[in-house]
């Protein structure tokens, strides 16, 4: 073997590492996506079985987490990357965290309805839960997409829907408190959902930074920190 | 200029860089420390002016993010470290998130702050609140700690402060939802006071995060997603 065909040899199999180190996020965050809608469903129907089971499967979530930050940081020690290779990596060990901390949130919609199941049911608003819950699962899909793609109009895309979760959580919220404050009887319950509603509104700030970390790979600026407006025009710029 | 002392010239030049940012991790935790201590001031005091300053100040500590994110995928690219100098610039870019998200933690409570000044003044639970940011400030403080000496028993120490805050915690939201009970007219103002309690609570959970990174820079091994009893057989076993 000449030295050239060595070095692609080497060059080959780094690109077949960074590809399963993408595969495996994309894994990651395929059972994070269901586990929000399993935790959804558990809420909805007051179903302590499958609460109970996506409290179960976080531990798959935590497991993937730790061997992809140890996969990365084999290859930081190994193949040295730099330039897009080195951001990939890079945006991969903080996508992986924030992947993780939607699989807790998550598990907290789980606990919270497991602790509903055991109490008397409420309907008040639970329409809106389930819908806020399906605009975050939608930001969680579109954020990992704009990862797979590497694309970053889609990442942008996810930023501005935070702003409409970031309204309907705000709206929830003061439903919620308006139902304590006319039957005081209800905040036991309320305080469940509210705390339900807190943790989808979180998993929608992490689908943010997921898409930040998109962004910083493809145009190797960081967006983070800067207001929509600020980050449209950086990307927009080249 | 021989080999040699150009190869040592290049490491020293390489420890000044990783101290620079140890340096600099340490200078963003002193930040983030006072701005738990500023909001709690602006809660206790009711103070709208110290809560404002406090949303101010936010922006140093996310500067300083971006900035040691810049310089840690600098010596990434230049350095392309190995062993234990990887394992730092690792857990610096792990603490960082956590340190900054410390920050948005403290910034919650000084919004919080500044809502309730503009409301009735009520002494209910204060004390205990106060009692709870002491502790998480001190867990904060004993993260860092732990970090600058990269010593392992402090850092299992920050790990089993987190548990009394849990208690701690959960004993406040229970006597919070009992006014709320007694007194359907504070509810408004006690949602507020629970917000700043759970937003303690998270920052006892981020300072636990920094103190496995800790420990994962010292004996490289991922204590995360482990019980403490795990964790702490782990870390004895060498």
């Amino acid at each position: 073997m000449d030295k050239t065909s060595f070095r692609q040899h080497i060059s080959s199999q780094f690109n077949a590492e960074l590809e399963d180190v993408r595969q495996r996020v994309m894994a990651m965050g395929g059972l994070v996506e269901q586990q929000i809608v399993d935790a959804t469903i558990a809420l909805m129907d007051l179903d302590a079985g499958m609460a109970e089971q996506v409290n179960l499967n976080d531990f798959k979530i935590n497991q993937l987490e730790v061997s992809i930050d140890e996969e990365c940081s084999r290859i930081l020690a190994r193949r040295q990357p730099t330039a897009s290779d080195l951001r990939l990596v890079y945006a991969v060990i903080k996508t992986i965290t924030d992947l993780e901390r939607i699989g807790d949130e998550a598990g907290k919609i789980a606990r919270m309805a497991k602790d509903l199941a055991s109490q008397e049911r409420i309907h008040e608003n639970m329409r809106e839960v389930q819908h806020l819950s399906r605009q975050v699962s939608q930001m969680v899909r579109d954020a990992l997409d704009a990862f797979a793609r590497m694309d970053t109009d889609a990442a942008l895309n996810v930023a501005r829907q935070d702003r409409d979760v970031d309204r309907e959580y705000e709206a929830l919220l003061r439903q919620c408190i308006t139902f304590m404050m006319e039957d005081p009887r209800t905040i036991g319950r309320v305080m469940d959902i509210i705390w339900c509603v807190r943790a989808l509104e979180r998993i929608g700030d992490h689908a943010k930074n997921i898409s930040e970390y998109v962004v910083y790979f493809v145009k190797g600026k960081d967006i983070r920190h800067l207001s929509l407006e600020a980050a449209e025009k950086e990307i927009t710029q080249g």
